[in-house]
Parts: C-alpha cells; sequence; structure tokens
C-alpha cells in the first residue's frame, strides 16, 4: 500500500498554519531557502525536525505521545556468524519495513540506533488516535518482517525476529542541550517504552497497561503479564497483543 | 576550554577537498543553498550528514571507528520521583557535557536517545589517533559530571552518575534503508560498545581490549575483567579506565 504524499508540511500546517510546500512546483523556490523533506516523515519537512525552538518559541514542550520501539533479536549473536554484507541488507530491510509501517500512521522514525527504531506518534502530526495508529504500526512491521523472512528463507538466507514494546503518556519532545540541537523525546514514557521492548520475544508486539485500555476492544483475549523492569520498583502489567 | 571552530567544513575537505563555508561572509552564500552546521559536530556541515549517499556514492562504506556511549545510571528510577523540570535540566546538561567533550575530540554526537548517547571517532573527521580521542573524551566526559554533580549537590539538586562504554573496530557508517535514510552506524562494534556500556556503573569508563591494548601506558594498571555480554557466547574481556 503506497498513499499519495502530502503536498504541504504536515507538522508545519498543524503546528504554524503556514503551508510550507514540500512537493510540486512551489517547493523547488522552498528549496532555495533550505527547505527539505524530513528524514523522520516524508510528509514533514527539516523545520520540523531541526528548526524546533524557532517555530514553538520554546526548547520543549510536554504533549501526549505514543513511543514503539522495535528491535531485532539476537543482533548481535548473528552478527558474530553471518556474512556482513547479509547483515547489512538486513538492516536495510528492517529500517525499510518499520518506516513504511510507521508512516503510513502518521508517525515519525525519531531514530535509528544499531538494530534498534525509535518512533513517536501524535507530534508532529497530531492524531487523537495516535495509541490505535502506533498499535496498528506494531501490527504491520510484524506482518511485514515476518513477509520479508519467508522470501528470505526461500532464498536461503536467514532472517532474525524482532520484538516491540509500545507506551503512551505525557512526553517532553524538543531540543535537547544548547550545544547539541537535536530533536528529541524525553522522560519516562521512553524509557518505559525501552524496556517493554526488551521483554519482548522474536515476533511479539507488548503494550503497557496505559495503551492496552485504549485499544483492549481488538485484543479481548489478552491478560496483563507482570514484568520486573530495570529501574521500576513495582512490576510493570504489560499486554501482549497478536498481530492477526 | 572553548576553541576556535573551523571556517569550512573538515568533512567536506577531508572526502571531497571541497572547501564548503560554514562560517564566515562566505557561508551565507552557501547557506542559500540550504548549507547548515552539522548538529552532530560544529566544524561539519550537513551535507556530511544527510548526503552520505551523494559524496560518498555508496550508501555505505566501512571504516575503522571508535564507538562511545555513555547514558545515565538510575535515570528511570530518578524519573519516577524527582520533578520532570529537574530531570529535563539535567538531561540538557548532560548533552552539553558530552557534547563539548566529544567535539573537543573531534567525535560526532551521532544520536541522543533517551538518556544515552551514541559518539563516533575517526569519521567523517578522520584521526589516526581516534581511539586515544575517544578514551579522552570519555575521561573529560566523566569529569566534567563529575563537578556539575558537586555545583548541584551544593544548589540543593540531584544529580545521578554516568557509565561509559568503548569499543573499536571496523564499521558500516552511511545511510540505513531506502526509504528512511539517516547518517548511521551498524555493525558489532556498535552492539557491542552498547553492551559493555551496560556493564558500566556511574563513574565509570569501560573498555574492551582493542581499545586497551592502544591505550595501555594511560592506565598500567588495569587488568581484564570478564563480563558476560549478552548475545555473545564468550567472556569479553573488559578494562576499567581511570579518570585521574
Amino acid at each position: 500500500m503506497t498513499r499519495s504524499r502530502s503536498m504541504i508540511c504536515k507538522g508545519c500546517w498543524q503546528h504554524m498554519h503556514v503551508p510550507i510546500p514540500i512537493r510540486g512546483p512551489l517547493s523547488i523556490a522552498a528549496r532555495l531557502f533550505g527547505v527539505r523533506i524530513s528524514r523522520m516523515n516524508p510528509d514533514l519537512c527539516n523545520i520540523c525536525e531541526t528548526m524546533f525552538t524557532k517555530v514553538k518559541h520554546r526548547k520543549q514542550i510536554i504533549v501526549p505521545a505514543t513511543v514503539l520501539f522495535a528491535d531485532l533479536r539476537g543482533y548481535t549473536t548473528l552478527s558474530q556468524s553471518a556474512a556482513s554484507g547479509d547483515v547489512t541488507d538486513m538492516l536495510h530491510g528492517f529500517a525499510d519495513e518499520c518506516a513504511e509501517a510507521i508512516w503510513e500512521r502518521e508517525g515519525v522514525v525519531n531514530k535509528f540506533i544499531g538494530d534498534a527504531i525509535l518512533a513517536i506518534f501524535n507530534f508532529p502530526i497530531v492524531r487523537p488516535d495516535h495509541v490505535q495508529q502506533a498499535v496498528l504500526a506494531a501490527q504491520d512491521i510484524q506482518r511485514r518482517w515476518t513477509e520479508r523472512r519467508e522470501r528470505s528463507a526461500q532464498a536461503g538466507g536467514a532472517v532474525i525476529g524482532l520484538g516491540i514494546g509500545i507506551h503512551t503518556g505525557n512526553a517532553s519532545i524538543g531540543e535537547i542541550g544548547t550545544a547539541y540541537k537535536d530533536f528529541t523525546i524525553i522522560g519516562p514514557v521512553v524509557n518505559i517504552a525501552s524496556r517493554i521492548q526488551g521483554e519482548a520475544m522474536a515476533g511479539e508486539i507488548l503494550a503497557s497497561r496505559e495503551v492496552y485500555t485504549q485499544v483492549a476492544e481488538m485484543f479481548p483475549n489478552s491478560p496483563p503479564r507482570a514484568c520486573q523492569l530495570k529501574g521500576i520498583e513495582q512490576p510493570v502489567p504489560v499486554h501482549l497483543l497478536a498481530t492477526p
């Protein structure tokens, strides 16, 4: 499924009501002023990505957001044994499948770190159903990855599974630091999402209770599982979300 | 210590022998073509950061590089209890201190993820002594952070410690994915550096044997410690590097 891309930056439109052309003839003029399509999402421009403070007149804002971490399971082990070209090809595929699934649901791919991806939903593109969108993206990632594994297995290649963790809550988004300015999300939501992801086995999507309560009707048979997450005293209930 | 910044992009100069002005009067003209100072290092331009494939005519290159991970210890626990403004201020300080120390040694701050930083030495700015530079940066980070903790303690604030892990070897640097294009480093070097960092306690710098052998004369009394790292079958010897 490929959908048509926006002609203007959705972030600048939603947050400033300014139509910044990112496709079509007008985008050529914008490009002269340094406007480019964002790497984080092709419906956004780099103003959203790198000029946060100028746009929002603040270094950071606190917004409700859903954070999704996806990580390849057994990557370190595989990278010790498999040919590095095969491993690199697999990572390219991982980045592509994740990005497509996330962009379809108007999330942004904020960071790619080693063999993991960090995605944000509800900023800069605001969607009241960001929790649902993140869950749909997670299912789509698992579905795409399973298909790729099957194709790869037929071709004699080895593709490992991936685990996903999702959490939602208020997070601080903006530029971190005065010297190093980067579009980043911080707060317990990020760390807990990362820890939940660490508990997910290959093929699994684990979600916090805060996520689950908003998508419970999609997953009627998912009782909570108590996880002891590093840095958190009480066990955290997480729910396994099945991929149809 | 603040040193004078380069007038041209050091990466474009080293890799293409093209003087891209990033400061001074000529940089105003360059800015009209979208050239900006890179967020990763103020002596680089965004061509190095976002147009990797165009510059190198390849999606990825394999280069010897040193990877440094720094991570706040106990951040998740602290963020559950402390006021979010205090925690955010601490993260800003963390990013700033790390960036200054890394830039002094010509490394790049590649990613800031939650409460962790990923730095690369030897690309795009090539330095034969990149291992030593990474170790000096790590010591500087710990020194700066200790000073900041002391200032913060005097002011009644709480600042947690940080752990650092360093590894070196050939890594793949470039753009990952065809849809999501991002300047990223991948390979076992990154994952092992991250795992070594996970073993470091607050105030510690842990280095792999590959790093240690190149800086052994700086640390004559650092016997190896065998660490069982996730995903790696054999125990990995790591060395504790003291901060003077």
